[in-house]
């Protein structure tokens, strides 16, 4: 059951930030993954954003036997029926735009589709989950939430601020996602979220995809059955249609980039030892493990109709809600 | 005869390098042009070069009226039967790529559907034609001749030099473009071209736009019955499917945007006066004179499927053969 469930169903991660290469494109395909949306900066500016873009087009070319960049949901439904995984472009900062909001549209040209408001600290259009106070959307922050509803850019809030995720979810004219995070009350983390955000989000019709990263479930030996309850009760919460997977794998990331990631070029490290990543439970140690999570849906006592839809169906839905240009 | 001959083909300038705006794009249209390859970086770097693109599109969505963005024939076709002006995008210099080979790509994924190799001083490719001495294309140079080719990007030779010139020429699988010079022997300046370089073009299956650029022609007093007659002789040496029109049309362009295109950053101009910029023909103020070419090739006593292969068709079938990326 699980097996054919697993291979017949289109499954999408929303979010993964691998330091990405044929193998890690191998463990995708083995989780039996349609398609994954791969972050493609995070404190990059805009020059620096093209060249990691030029590197993923060049990997497109190179692994063509395995991956296929889509841009859109058809792009997706082919992806699984030529059987490769599909990858959906995105950024989890701003800062590729600069303070220039005509790079939405040139980034959207590029493919990109999915983009985090703020990394972890404030930037000009709003707060971080991890600053002490949040002063909430910006001038510019409700000019760049306008411009992406038009481009057909997917607004992204995982490390987004408190105030600042509400003031985006009541501007927006199409429904956000948070591609990452898990709720609360699951593990108390700034980089969770509450009931007020995770409710708003829902009622304006987004998703927030489920994290697997270790330190948002309290550690690696949380059980599949523990991560699984919490989508029971975020489900009982908000209703089916508003609830996915976003693990934020980290494959091949090194201790460098685990420094890079959280302390960019905004903090010194004085010397200190680059900090380590955490262990990842035993039931998923990479994106091969994906089977894993539809095994534990199953066992939890989703039926079929809502596997699918936590496992790739609400993504579908709201890409194919967010991803086209506004007529 | 002329209005209608005019109106009924597709009309192509293989290159304009205006200070683009609304009335700008009204000359276009009242000069009843199908399309314009349109020049978006002459010293940009790869950041200059994104931020022109995304003014670029934001004028695409200002003014849909009158102009629309070109990427294939197909789209000239559609600009044609819709009524406006299509764009092709192009750059005149390699300098938005800088040294990162993936930048092709991307660049042609924005819209860039041809790139001179080189502007007025040698670069990391090849010579400009204003080098006292030109060592030909460059390893690099190789390498971006071959992607454009696999992308689906015209090489420009308009400002490169001649052994550059004739090494693309032998290298590229695809034919290339002078998109904008005259033959050396109607006026002896740099910017025109020998007729090694053109006859090697032909051979290649390469176009050379004819410019009406003044000092490209000999002044403004130059008659347009001159400018027919050299049309007439350089159909007679390399055949009618390689000449076409490249006016190199300056609309709007200031004292200041001339020191730009002429020094760059890379000559100081130490207090001097700002040049200042020829006059042109009185046959060819702006695009809006185009019915007049058209005119005086009839006068020449060209056929109307000469006309129509010189005003236009012959660009049309160098565009087919070059602007896909290649299977």
């Amino acid at each position: 059951m699980l097996s054919t469930l697993h291979e017949e169903i289109i499954v999408i991660d929303g979010n993964q930030i691998n330091n990405w290469d044929r193998e890690v494109f191998e463990e995708l395909s083995a989780g039996g993954l349609t398609c994954v949306q791969a972050t493609c900066a995070v404190w990059e500016d805009a020059r620096g954003a093209v060249g990691t873009l030029g590197r993923w087009f060049q990997m497109f070319r190179e692994h063509d036997d395995l991956i296929m960049h889509v841009r859109s949901v058809d792009d997706i439904v082919t992806a699984k029926t030529v059987g490769k995984v599909g990858i959906v472009l995105g950024f989890q900062n701003a800062s590729p735009i600069e303070d220039d909001l005509s790079l939405v549209e040139v980034f959207h040209r590029l493919g990109i589709r999915v983009m985090q408001l703020t990394y972890n600290i404030q930037n000009h259009i709003g707060a971080s989950c991890y600053e002490p106070n949040d002063a909430g959307l910006t001038r510019f922050g409700r000019a760049v939430v306008r411009e992406m509803n038009h481009c057909g850019m997917l607004v992204d809030l995982s490390h987004v601020g408190e105030r600042t995720s509400l003031d985006v979810i009541e501007l927006s004219e199409r429904p956000v996602a948070i591609t990452h995070a898990n709720p609360m009350w699951f593990y108390p983390s700034p980089r969770n979220k509450s009931d007020a955000v995770i409710r708003a989000l829902a009622d304006g019709g987004g998703v927030i995809g489920c994290t697997v990263y270790p330190n948002f479930i309290g550690g690696h030996e949380t059980q599949l059955g523990d991560f699984c309850a919490m989508i029971e009760r975020l489900v009982e919460t908000i209703g089916i249609e508003h609830v996915a997977i976003g693990t934020d794998s980290t494959r091949k990331c090194t201790a460098e980039d685990l420094s890079w990631l959280r302390n960019g070029r905004w903090r010194f490290t004085n010397g200190q030892e680059p900090p380590s990543w955490p262990r990842w439970p035993e039931w998923f140690r990479s994106p091969a493990d994906f089977p894993n999570i539809t095994g534990g849906l199953l066992d939890r006592g989703f039926s079929r109709h809502d596997v699918e839809a936590i496992m790739g169906g609400n993504w579908l839905r709201l890409f194919k809600q967010t991803f086209e240009p506004m007529g």
